[in-house]
């Protein structure tokens, strides 16, 4: 391969950090990767960081001294935030959705490889501050586990699933019991005894909080295991209760119900965009 | 903002296109968004195209038309997938993951954020030529979910989740039985009976296949759809029994077993990298 022009190594040091969002890439690894001095990488990260932040792309944080770098880190404008979970609320209010018994059919939205990648950024990009350094991602099975590994994807941390089952093929577990908010029943969720190293932070993520049952048992798995709750993010929760078995947690979206007419009412929380 | 030069436009397509793998962007989404003529982004297309190749970070195709433009498709090296797929083989190889029964502890492979992206960029390469237009994703829950949704994100189609339960909440479904490899019982899939549009065309990923029977039982689920499966991909196989229930899968790597000495036998399958 014949030597890399500036523009060509921007456009490869530009996929090479976004391909690894919160991962240190060193100087050596460029100077090697490219066959240049490390004076010219400096320059051309110096390019990379002002481009990503004018056009609102994400934020490259440069790290200085001898094991410096650079590493890409989400971060959306607040337009394109507020942008794409109106979106997300437009989609929702379809009349469709609307299943017997009045639950909402979401889980085309909780799947779609668009929505769940913007909304992990934004949870990532909450959490990417090195004084609220994330270990790992928590979710429960299943409907939370696209946007929680985009998140854990987002920050470069494992995720974590807790199970509503025993499964005999994982190994020892810890388990909790916890009310369901959606169904009131008492249920049980298993984690992995070796899921986490003691002393981890860790951030609970999930699709939907009602009054927090779900939300409320991970933290508890989370201190069973000697952990700490970084914070807790859910796509979108519901204002009734208004009172919620949990003090803090980041909602994008508020779901109100259905009003008699059978309209879905559901607007973006602008409080977190 | 002041007019872009021709780096700093370079960094910026390259960060649209891959954080959208599998997405057209035409011409004049690129000339509005930098305000430059459609010949000087033409001229872009063609040093990000060249230095993508020449690096061996993705293919840009472009489209040429009157509707044209250009899209990232997610393209490994052949090095680069061996290396991935060795790396997690030497992770898997760790003797504390047996856990009684002889069972592997799998689950921190399956989510972790670098080596799940990896494994879907693989299957979503497969199937990103023209003549395999894939519509859908379908995973059964839950180990395989998120390189299931990885791969979704890979091919820019929605991803659907069969269940094991007939959650009420999620409206009518269709069902069928089937016996589980792993566990010699009669299960259940549902799937929501809107999961797919009539017609299409469906790649079944799962993390493991021992005898196939989840597979071809998601396979039954899509041909009861009046879909078509486009092509089955999972993680890993186990070498016994040979003779699966589907002839034709891609399996990434190849399980023989757990031998009389505690020693994982897994090795990469070269046939897919």
């Amino acid at each position: 391969m014949s030597k890399l022009k500036r523009n060509e190594r921007i456009g490869a040091i530009v996929k090479i950090l976004c391909d690894s969002p919160n991962k240190v890439f060193t100087l050596n690894y460029f100077t090697n990767r490219f066959d240049s001095a490390k004076s010219t990488i400096s320059e051309d990260l110096v390019i990379v960081k002002k481009i990503m932040e004018e056009m609102s792309l994400g934020k490259v944080v440069t790290i200085a001294g001898a094991s410096g770098g650079a590493k890409y880190v989400p971060q959306m404008g607040r337009e394109e935030k507020q942008a794409l979970i109106e979106r997300i609320c437009e989609d929702i209010r379809k009349p469709e959705r609307v299943m017997p018994g009045k639950y909402l059919y979401m889980a085309d939205i909780l799947y779609n490889p668009t929505y769940t990648k913007g909304i992990g950024d934004i949870f990532a990009e909450k959490f990417s501050d090195d004084h609220t350094k994330v270990d790992y991602v928590l979710t429960i099975e299943t409907k939370g586990i696209p946007i929680a590994m985009m998140t854990a994807r987002g920050l470069n941390v494992p995720l974590v699933i807790a199970r509503h089952e025993n499964k005999v093929t994982e190994g020892s577990k810890i388990s909790i019991n916890y009310i369901s908010g959606t169904t009131g029943n008492l249920q049980t969720m298993y984690i992995s005894k070796n899921a986490f190293k003691k002393d981890s932070n860790v951030l609970i993520v999930d699709d939907f909080m009602k009054a927090g049952g779900s939300a409320k048992g991970m933290t508890q798995l989370v201190h069973e295991m000697d952990c700490h709750v970084a914070g807790v993010c859910v796509l979108f929760d519901t204002t009734n209760p208004s009172q919620k078995l949990l003090d803090k947690y980041i909602s994008l979206i508020k779901y109100e119900g259905i009003d008699a007419k059978d309209a879905i009412m559901v607007h973006p929380n602008y409080e977190y965009l």
